[in-house]
């Protein structure tokens, strides 16, 4: 293995911009971001309130996923599935955030500036976001699905499958302040 | 919510083509994709052996992602956690394979062609893979994680932490001939 601290010695395609073509689009009734950073006007137990109850509402919350026709036969055999994973992208994140390295997590003032790849900010330097959804039906080249947390218009990128098997049970480790959050948002249980 | 079966009236926005700028880059001994389609002329036990081999050897693996300069800062707190997802493009996947629709999952001519959102295949129409990895140390802006399946030069898309919570426990069902497969090439037990 070569090391290096240095990404120059890279070849150039390392590096080369990546061109996605969505897949399909979200359907819902979310049309504006909910989390909006810099939202400071509103109290922080107010707010967390407020995302408690989002929370909540998306675990309930149906969807649909609409593949383009051009994909005919991608999604055979789907529906043997309970679960999926979603890539959509985050389009009503401004371009010039991508640049960002750093945030406090939700907004919140109390929780020091934290790198982006540790939180689950849609402002990242690619904001491809990724969900487990619970599949409800598949009619034609529509997907009813439950529990996304994209609004309204978002571009589908890719979906997976879902097993168990690929996410570590044991041992898993993350920081004081996400577990805090997780607890106040109400996502501690493990029935979700 | 706005029902339609047809993706004509979204708007243009929706299925523009969105340009990722990769954050790193994947180092490790993997140089060649292990998985090729078409290799007809392996047996396919002899084949399900080196495959399970391979995931034997990925699971223990060490990978360098050596994260670009100009985004220090955005590995800040990272270290709290144990495992990271990993979302990385497949280089190697020739661009004119993206409107493959179906596949034999692994190429495995006894399995009925499947949907590609079905599978794990690293042929998609948008190839970004997904890999949980545990995170062994940061120095400076490269991060030493084991278990990552991608090969040497993979250009890093995003990194995000991992929770348990996100990820769902129960009920989760996957198709008969995917529980086979993973049985068969060793990732059906929930230590990993």
């Amino acid at each position: 293995m070569k090391r290096s601290s240095d990404t120059s010695d890279v070849s150039q395609t390392a590096f080369d911009p990546i061109v996605l073509r969505p897949v399909g689009v979200i359907r819902n009734e979310i049309d504006e971001p909910f989390l909006k950073a810099g939202e400071a006007g509103i109290e922080m137990k107010e707010r967390m309130a407020a995302i408690k109850a989002q929370v909540r509402k998306i675990r309930k919350m149906k969807s649909e996923i609409v593949i383009t026709r051009e994909l005919s036969g991608i999604l055979d055999g789907l529906k043997a599935y309970s679960h999926l994973v979603i890539l959509y992208w985050a389009h009503r994140v401004p371009e010039q955030s991508r640049s960002i390295t750093r945030v406090h997590p939700m907004g919140r003032k109390d929780i020091p500036l934290t790198g982006i790849f540790s939180t689950c900010s849609p402002v990242r330097p690619n904001s491809v976001l990724t969900t487990v959804v619970q599949l409800v039906k598949i009619s034609g080249n529509i997907l009813e699905v439950v529990g996304i947390d994209a609004i309204n218009g978002s571009p589908v990128i890719d979906i997976k499958p879902y097993a168990r098997q690929w996410y570590p049970q044991e041992g898993v480790r993350i920081p004081e302040w996400m577990r805090r959050l997780l607890e106040e948002v109400g996502e501690d249980d493990s029935d979700i």
